[in-house]
Parts: C-alpha cells; structure tokens; sequence
C-alpha cells in the first residue's frame, strides 16, 4: 500500500506521542517535531507508510538516545494478554468451531497497537475481545485458510505487537504447529514484538521463531535479514498480522492472509471496509489479482 | 495563546482539508502539503495558531491561484442561517432572559468553522442550536458583561466565520447597537465572514462595520489596518467571537469577552474546560490578571 495523504498529518501526531512518551523535555520534543516535519516535507509517496514510520523512530531514537521507549508498555501488554490467556483458551477449546474463535480473538489481541492509538487502555482490551466474540464478520477466507494451512508445507506467521503475540499463540496453537515459523522485529519500534516478547508468550517452547534483523513497524523486505528473506521466498502460505504488514505486503504476490482490525480511515479506504471492520482477508496481489502486485 | 505543539499535526490536517476545497488534482494537494510541512518546521511557536494558519492559507491562494476556495460553502451556511434567523429571534423574545439566549445562540453559531471540521453538515447546525439552548453553561460572567455593555462608550464586536455571523446579529440586537462597531476580516480565509457575508447577514443597515484589512483567520493586531487597530485601541468594551480571535487576542490587555464554542482539546486545555464546552468568558489578560499579558 503506498502512502496517502492523510498519513501525513497522522505521521506528526504519531511522532508527538512518542517523544511524549520518550521524554519529558519539551525541547526534545520541539526538536523530533521539527526534524520530522522535514523528513516528511521529502518523503517518498509511493513507498508504504511503515517506511516513514521507519525513518522517524529511528529519528526519535537517535535524538533522545533512549533505544526502546515503549518497552514499559509492552511489558504491561503482555503481561494483561498472559492474565487474559487461560480462559480465551478455554473460550476457543469450548466453542463450535476453535477455528473461527481463535481468528476472532487474534484480530481482538489487534487492538493493541500504539501506532493508532498510544492511550489505550487495558480495560478497552476486554472490551474489544467481547464485541470481536461476538461481531458478525467476513468469514469468507475460513474454510479457504483451513486448507491451506493443512497443504502447506512452510507456513510464515508475521506477528505485530507486543501483548497481541499471546493472542497470536492462541491461533498458532489451532494450526499444524509443526510447519510454522513466527517472525518478529530485529530492534525495538513502537510497541511492535521483539523476541523478547515473543520469549515473554512463550512461543519458542511450541514452535520456530526468528527475527526479521529489520527496525521498521511492518515488513519492509529489503529491510529485512537475508535469513527471514530465504523463509519469506520459501514460505507457501502467509499469515500477516495487523495494519504495519498489510501497509507493507498488500502489493506483494504471495500467498498471504491478511488478520487485522481496520483501525484507521486510510486503511479502511485500501481495503474497502469499515473502520474499525474485523478484516480476514485473502491477499488480492497473489497470482495477479490486484494489478499493482509487486513479485 | 501560544502554538501548542499539538496544533502541528491539526495544521497539516487543515492544509489538505483546505487544498482539496480548492482543487481535485493530486499533484497541487501534494505540492501544498509539502511546501506546508517545510514551512510548520521553521515556524516561531511563540506566535499564535493564526500566524502558521495565515502563510498556509495564502500558500495555498499562491500556488492554487483561486483566491476563495471557501465561498460556496460560505454562501451555503449564511443561507442556512438567514432561513433560521426569524424562528432564533422569536426564542430571544419569548425567552426570559432575551440576552442569555442570544449568547447561547451566538456560540451555537460557532461551531461553523470549517479550520476545524471541514465536512460539518447543515443537520449538525440545528442539532447544536438546540443543544447549545437547553445545556448549562458558566454564564457567571452575563451581568457584569450586561453592565459593560452598558457603560461603554465603544464596544467592538469581532466577528469570526460566515453563517455564524447571522447567529452574531441575533446576539447584536440585544446590545446598545448605537455603539457597537462589528469587525469582519479584510480578505477570504477558510470560512471567515468578510463584507460580503455582513452585508448578507443585513448588519451594515442596522449597526457599523469595518474590516480588519487583514487575511489571518484571527486577530493578530500587528496584519491589521490602522483604521482598526485605532478602533481596537479606542474600544472600552470588545466582543471576541470563535476560536481564531480568541487564539489571537487572550493575551492582550483589553476589556474583552469572548463567546465561543471550544471545539478543539489545544484550546480546551488553554481556557481550562471540555471540548465542546460553551464559552462566554472575560478575558483574564485584562489589568494583568493574566501574568504573559502583552499590553
């Protein structure tokens, strides 16, 4: 997905809450802000949004110095998903179709996304996993997924956020764990998944984890290590979590399902839903179904 | 007031709500929106919201070349408000307190301001006239405001945007109209009211008007005219409408009251209240009951 417009002004604002979050000194602050009004004033429109978002952390980074600002947060994230664990474990082992529940609550561990959103609250999570429970949603690529993962031979799980990744380990769990591999961040973004958060779920004891050795909050594939490059390639079905690896894959012509929340406008447009829609969705760039695919 | 760092990514979101009124062709919508990030990046944040607000404006003018992207939807709502104006005028009347009432509806007339929602629509007006009628509000400040008027010899009435300026008249006629001056902008910027809109409001027959000479959505005293800027200083009572003016104005020394609807979370935070709160304040800058007072 290119960037459109109106992540512009969402790219300012999202610079400000992390700095905010970053430090207290409103110099520092003035002096992101002003840097990064200059790196937009020159951005390239027609790479995804992650790699401005890219840019400007390591901006934030560079200017204050503190190397992973949101690792209070995501250790708080974290900790909730674990507390929350056993009983939507429960809730996918009880249910009709574990399947379809498991979906449902990767998409709700979505909302955790301090992007989008950086004053979320732990009780909004709850909140967001009984309306994703409970919500009518396109669940069209379901029985299409079940196959595939059962076909596949090397199946990719792109995770997002920190806390969200024990809800992913929720749906790995429902999948042929055999054949999976998860990939999470190289370095700290935002509050996007580390191995250490990945360690924190407790998903190296159930299945193969890697790194993707990028910076970026999406999978910028040249960005990425040569390692998670040759599993990408390898890879015959994809799962791609959240709004960070849609922006970055969407035009990519591979074999990959996309699970998400929609929880922006311009994300919204791109995909043809709703904000705030439970997105499921089959990549529309694999074998030439979107024109723009990129191979 | 200052420009709160937090006005920054408002202002970006303005450039392209304002650029795109102008012209559907994505190539001047990106043009302006990167001249605009290179100018929010140099700009003095000690200068009020106005300041940046103005060079944007007269950006976009330059590089669009259509001098009142705002008149269709200018024209739009001062019909909406003149078909209005005879049931709004009967509600003073009949109301017990005439005065309270027009307030109330002099701020309900406020929240057409396209700076701030570019896609307010028709059926919001109605809803918040009745809102703005029926909700309490701080009107600590009716009485002494009703002496004031009064007393004075001079009284200022600084207009903000068109439409709204109807709802001004309302307010106008319940004041010694014989000593009023009322104050429209000297050239088109966003939706704010020129001559043009007070001579479809009706109010050049009933009461003085002048303008300000200037093209900045506020008040900034030192872009005004001489003939203005002698009226401000001569003025023992000023009657300050809307956001811009109060953005520009609440840190002079001068007998002001501002009416407005606070509709964004920056001026909230300023003034000490909620958004979406009704206004009608003294200014706290007058005898330096403001510390930064400017004089």
């Amino acid at each position: 997905m290119k960037t459109y417009f109106d992540c512009i002004p969402c790219f300012i604002r999202q610079v400000l809450d992390s700095v905010r979050i970053t430090t207290t000194r409103e110099e520092i602050h003035e002096k992101v802000l002003r840097e990064a009004l200059c790196l937009a004033s020159e951005m390239d429109l027609q790479q995804s949004p992650p790699v401005m978002a890219q840019k400007i952390h390591r901006l934030i980074r560079q200017i204050t110095s503190v190397k992973d600002p949101y690792r209070e947060v995501k250790g708080r994230f974290n900790d909730v998903a674990l507390k929350l664990y056993p009983k939507m474990r429960q809730t996918i082992i009880n249910s009709d179709d574990p399947l379809n529940t498991a979906v449902r609550l990767a998409i709700a561990g979505n909302i955790i996304d301090f992007g989008v959103n950086s004053s979320l609250q732990e009780t909004y999570l709850e909140e967001t996993i009984h309306q994703c429970l409970s919500e009518k949603f396109d669940d069209m690529q379901l029985e299409p997924f079940r196959n595939a993962a059962n076909n596949a031979e090397n199946i990719l799980y792109i995770a997002d956020n920190a806390g969200e990744i024990v809800f992913d380990r929720l749906l790995i769990e429902q999948l042929p764990i055999e054949k999976i591999i998860v990939v999470v961040k190289g370095f700290p973004v935002i509050n996007d998944a580390t191995m250490e958060d990945a360690i924190l779920a407790g998903l190296p004891k159930i299945v193969e984890v890697i790194d993707n050795g990028s910076d970026a909050p999406g999978t910028i594939l040249e960005s990425c290590c040569g390692y998670f490059q040759d599993r990408f390639e390898k890879a015959d079905l994809i799962i791609s979590k959240g709004q960070g690896n849609y922006e970055t894959l969407s035009d990519i012509n591979k074999n990959i399902f996309f699970i998400l929340k929609a929880k922006c406008s311009v994300i919204a447009r791109d995909i043809g839903c709703k904000v705030g829609e439970m997105i499921f969705q089959k990549s529309k760039a694999f074998n030439g179904e979107r024109e723009d695919a990129r191979v």
